[in-house]
């Protein structure tokens, strides 16, 4: 087997076999082959594609390249939530909490942020005392002892995937379908949970811009989890605009807490609820209702010690950036689009995130909005408020928000994209 | 500027500009583009293309990576020649003295072989003394008191085409026109000839396969020279069959030899004629005659102090090989096809070529062939002799010659291939 050939089989249109791609994938990850000879057969992947079949065999061999967990020895079934990413996406921290008071065990090995979409673990890090990093023992005990855990993936869970990602991100070869799929998949089969839901957003704040690349997406990782043995079904959701009021680390934070307590913005309430229904469903636990667990305070309850068994203080005080600046409308109107990518922008620009995967990000910096694609708006009345602690960053934020809303005549009729926009299984 | 941007630009089938071109060439060559980025580039200029416009521009940026040589204190015109690469190309040793005998001057930069395809270099060195690696000052010297000079390219020569190939020698985009035409060509205009005759070969031996892409490879070629004011010209030539009757090292020089003493296999000869008019006429020479040159000795005698001034010793015995293994022919009738492609790899692996560019070879390896197309052949009379001085190595070989020939009913009728099959200019 060597690597040239395998790279001309992708190059020329063909079909790689199970032995070249269980070999590639194996001298790969030990070094055999280069991480340039990996990157001419990534960007001959992106343009020329894998078949279903190749695209199973290349998940299998990146979870052989590591170890598989296994939470056989848990008394409640697991589910996991996987998101491909967006703007204000702070669901999975009411949904982890929620879904264990419904009864659910939920491993949820999440991620940081990289550019404009923000990372859960980040977001987490603003609560002080609270730690990402924890040993596989610890990862079971506070999951075993408060029915969800949210912490980093061990290095031990597809390394394979862990080089290979980085490698694309520096090679311009992230965005193919059949490489993003076997990377989430192949962690989230690794990590061992029985059943999965998938949050596969559509729009201009995600990496699927239109619904027909987030449809084979998600069909494509459906069959992978599927086929390996995990229930797998996936929502397709709207990303067009930011979901709730805020984007930035202890914003979500705050807005996340206020959902647990039984208020929060309705978009992020009714997504959290569809996906919470999904995972339940799908770990086969009837007869729950994640709208009461909401209501009575018992999804507070396993928030609270799920972040104090992590080393975090709940009580604690949220940090604030040491600066604000207000963008107000510049018109009155309704406003009928508020742009995703565009705040997600502006957010990282503010310190919310990371440029380079060793960069620090500000726990306080972010972006908080005043009025979502529907509502009436007033000339200069606020429409958001920029938080930094680093305020010579502000011009730059505001760059990215020149075209980021439109305000139409005062009583145009709008009508909202839904949250759920598809559903796949 | 930054890189993904360049390598997405191409990726999504744009063109890049020249911006991008003259920053990523200079940035690579100084290693702050990454080997695994431009090997994702080659991949996306490998299977979605470039223009003229961008092939001209990445050209022109490969060549403002080094030094530029000039050949105006010579009082002779200078006129250059290269090969694609085939299997018993021998041609450069017979042609180079012979355009020097008929007045022009002849700085022949020549490389190594790699694969299947010799190298003339290699060849060369078997001759016992001979250096191919000499000073600037010394090529010139060479070429002003001999007329002609064969040696190795110099290190400040396209810099960043160096790189560059070895990068995709181990990343499977070697085959590309785009990037072929663009490395031949920044070569040879960076060496400052002032004209120019490519032999670009076709058929089972050469890079070309078919005489379409030979033909796309030899016109955007021929518009690179012509734009950058070297007279440039090309001849598409036949490489189904080896040329002449001989393919390794030191066998290629003696029949080499034969050629300038007024013998030699007439394809050769054909094709070694036919490339010194079309030199001659590039360089403006009228009124000589290399026929001539070849039968009253007068390329002889450039030849000889040619060797010698490079410390060669051109009456030396030449190496022989060890070993000899005869092939033979399995039955009586027309030899209707002698493959050029098996009997390069034969050669190879008997030594005469290397696999890695670190590797040596042997003087004395190869395949010496007793009939060509179209002659008639006798079951059991000698086809081929194989020499080796690694006997272990025959078997090896011979698995590349199973369907190396074919021999037709006796008395079947058999038109060879002509030598040239198109020009273009």
């Amino acid at each position: 087997m060597d690597v040239i050939s395998v790279i001309r089989t992708k190059r020329d249109r063909g079909e790689l076999s199970p032995q070249q791609i269980d070999w590639v994938i194996d001298a790969y990850t030990r070094g055999e082959v280069a991480d340039e000879q990996m990157s001419a057969l990534a960007m001959a992947i992106f343009l020329n594609g894998m078949n279903r079949t190749e695209i199973a065999r290349w998940t299998a061999a990146m979870i052989a390249s590591g170890e598989r967990m296994n939470f056989d020895t848990l008394s409640r079934p697991t589910a996991d939530k996987h998101s491909t990413g967006g703007v204000g996406d702070k669901i999975t921290l009411p949904l982890a909490p929620l879904v264990a008071a419904c009864g659910a065990a939920v491993p949820q090995l999440s991620g940081r942020g990289l550019g404009h979409t923000g990372g859960t673990l980040d977001k987490l890090e603003s609560i002080p005392g609270w730690r990402a990093l924890l040993s596989n023992e610890e990862m079971l005990n506070v999951l075993d002892t408060t029915g969800a855990v949210i912490c980093a993936a061990g290095d031990g869970l597809a390394p394979a995937d862990k080089k290979l990602y980085a490698l694309r991100d520096v090679t311009g070869t992230v965005e193919a379908i059949p490489l993003i799929a076997s990377s989430i998949m192949s962690k989230k089969i690794a990590e061992g949970t029985g059943s999965l839901v998938l949050d596969v957003k559509v729009g201009t704040g995600a990496f699927m811009k239109n619904i027909d690349d987030a449809r084979e997406l998600a069909s494509t990782m459906v069959a992978l989890g599927t086929d390996s043995g995990v229930k797998t079904v996936a929502l397709l959701t709207d990303m067009s605009t930011p979901l709730g009021l805020t984007a930035g680390n202890a914003l979500e934070v705050r807005e996340s807490v206020e959902v647990l307590a039984g208020g929060g913005p309705a978009d992020v309430v009714e997504l959290t609820l569809a996906l919470a229904r999904e995972m339940l469903d799908a770990a086969g636990i009837k007869d729950a209702d994640p709208a009461k667990a909401l209501a009575d305070g018992s999804a507070m309850d396993v928030w609270r010690r799920m972040i104090a068994a992590q080393g975090g203080d709940p009580d604690a005080a949220l940090p604030v950036a040491r600066e604000q600046h207000v963008v107000t409308a510049s018109a009155s109107g309704v406003l009928t689009r508020l742009d995703a990518y565009d705040i997600g922008i502006a957010a990282w620009r503010l310190g919310a995130g990371r440029a380079r995967k060793e960069d620090p990000v500000q726990a306080g910096a972010g972006v908080e909005i005043h009025a979502k694609p529907g509502d009436t708006v007033t000339a200069g009345q606020p429409l958001l408020t920029l938080h930094t602690d680093t305020p010579e960053k502000f011009d730059y934020a505001l760059e990215s928000l020149g075209a980021a809303y439109d305000i139409a005549e005062p009583g145009t009729a709008f009508t909202a994209n839904p949250i759920v926009l598809d559903r796949i299984a």
